[in-house]
């Protein structure tokens, strides 16, 4: 199983406390080591970073835990391979435009006997399933709703839809995020926390870091983070339910 | 004006050399100050970096520098914002993906007038005219050949013609690679070399640097090279001329 990392804030905010305790798992305190990645956005644009080589010793790893990239919406994945050999275009998060905005998806479980009609505008570059998921999904949005991009509460109607059709095949633990909304789903593991005001001390759980967020926060900023298992200590992570669907936008938790 | 660097070759070849010459034009020893980018295809897949700030600057231009990524085909920009503000999304190149391939794309110039109908799979997240022509140039590409990538043959007779046309809009020097082909087109500025058997030394005309390449080659290798000025002051660089499209594969510049 891949673990998965995901950010959505209401002020741009820097991973690097997350993603360090995170990216220990790529081959150090857990065995995965078939690649990673990661994508931020930033304004509309998209930092994406991928590579198969694992973490924990990848050089790219390095850069971003020494060079704060602040973002709103912010995607990670460690893979292990299940299926689609361990090749570059294989690693998550995927990355594709639809009505002139950048998607970033990640997924972490195993689909069986997954094989969507892929007749519109997206095909899989590698060989997953993840990606083929991916696909499958924008090609239905897009044709459910046109040329624009609808209300959050019809997209988030749909990412319903079609996130229990997807996970009826298997696994399907997933983050998705067009940079305004992430959207969550959880089949087995899946935790967030919102950090706000009045902000503490979080120790990871990985590495014998700690960090004091009151020092780096304002007291409007919202940070929600979402991840496969907790990555602190001594906060209070909420689990998610199987087939549940979460939309966190501007860090904040949408009601149902 | 905004400066291109491509590389297309037959055996998976790093392109610190020529990246650190060139990343020098990023605010050095030219006024390219407003981002850069770079894109290597490994297999299928790409990884693809872009920033903001300049080249000259930038934790992640050294990163790229110190840490030699080997591709066949390279695509690399440095921005002189024409249009569109200096933002993450206005930084070239631009990455799509088409029949289950990436396509990545760099332009230099400015298009005059120019307003495509942008009514298929493709359209701009941010606010450049060559993401314009980028997107417009991949819908006609889907429109004209279906589901399928055509024969080279007939892909080249397309951009051939798509080019011209988006040409007479003003300057479109241009990179395109799908991962196999480079397709380079001339309004003004284009240089290329093909370094093969006897390799020699080239010494960077833009920082004290010299490599001897024969070291680092075996007798098959060939690396094709583009760019807006020659970027050696030892080698002999081709011009190309007003209105033409030059094709690279393995290497190699395919006849007309």
């Amino acid at each position: 199983m891949c673990q998965l990392l995901g950010m959505n804030c209401n002020t741009p905010t820097d991973i690097v406390f997350s993603f360090t305790g995170f990216a220990t798992r790529g081959g150090l305190t857990d065995e995965h080591r078939d690649g990673w990645g990661i994508a931020f956005f930033e304004g509309n644009g998209v930092r994406h970073f991928v590579d198969h080589q694992p973490a924990i010793s990848s050089p790219v790893a390095e850069l971003i835990k020494s060079f704060p990239i602040k973002s709103k919406n912010v995607i990670a994945h460690i893979r292990k391979a299940t299926q689609g050999p361990v090749i570059l275009e294989n690693c998550h998060p995927f990355v594709r435009e639809c009505w002139g905005r950048y998607w970033v998806f990640a997924h972490n479980g195993d689909l069986k006997d997954f094989a969507p009609v892929l007749d519109g505008a997206y095909h899989p570059v590698g060989t997953t399933d993840s990606e083929q998921a991916f696909c499958y999904l924008l090609q239905e949005m897009r044709r459910r709703f046109g040329d624009t991009l609808p209300a959050m509460s019809e997209l988030t109607a749909f990412m319903r839809e079609m996130t229990a059709e997807i996970a009826s095949y298997g696994t399907f633990n997933m983050l998705l995020s067009n940079g305004e909304a992430l959207f969550t789903h959880c089949s087995t593991n899946l935790y967030y926390i919102v950090r706000q005001h009045p902000f503490a001390t979080a120790a990871l759980s990985d590495d014998e870091v700690a960090v004091d967020f009151s020092e780096l926060t304002t007291p409007k900023d919202k940070v929600a983070v979402i991840v496969t298992a907790p990555l602190t200590k001594n906060e209070c992570w909420t689990q998610f339910k199987t087939g549940e669907l979460k939309v966190f936008v501007d860090g904040d938790l949408l009601p149902d």
